[in-house]
């Protein structure tokens, strides 16, 4: 579980980049936009690879060329340094489609 | 748009196969629950591949092995042949899983 200064420090630049936090859970969001399906479902590929890997799934939903996502850990029932590494890894390869 | 006789003998199987219609939308939903990601995401990217070759997208949600769909076609505001197709094929390929 994220707390104190390391959380604030971990959050800080994704809440910058557009990240907010969900009302009544201890989890972020944010809403990707891209050109077409595509593209966004190629963004959903990326991150899905990373995921599994990593054995920590976003919860998101797509329509067309939108992708929206929510990251929290179900094991400690809010944030860990897990949903920032799949978060900041959404933001790095997001540049890539601008 | 789908109507009468003919909506009735594409919708009737969806039905009998789990999809419900959506409160306050001329739109269908199924819940598909999968082992595990892999087979969730597995199943997505046949979808997303088929969808992309008719042009015509689901709109879903997904965490780990769960994948929520709903299909209607936007250019008609209710639902068309179109969503059957996409829906059939989901249900084709689901088995596949079991």
């Amino acid at each position: 579980m994220l707390e104190g200064e390391e959380r604030q420090k971990q959050l800080e630049p994704l809440f910058k980049a557009g990240w907010t936090m969900v009302q009544g859970r201890d989890a972020i969001y944010k809403e990707y936009l891209f050109k077409n399906f595509n593209e966004a479902f190629s963004f959903m590929t990326r991150v899905a690879l990373l995921a599994e890997k990593m054995d920590h799934h976003p919860e998101w939903f797509n329509v067309y060329n939108k992708v929206q996502v929510t990251m929290s850990t179900h094991d400690v029932s809010g944030l860990s340094s897990k949903d920032v590494r799949v978060a900041n890894f959404m933001e790095e390869i997001f540049k890539t489609y601008q």
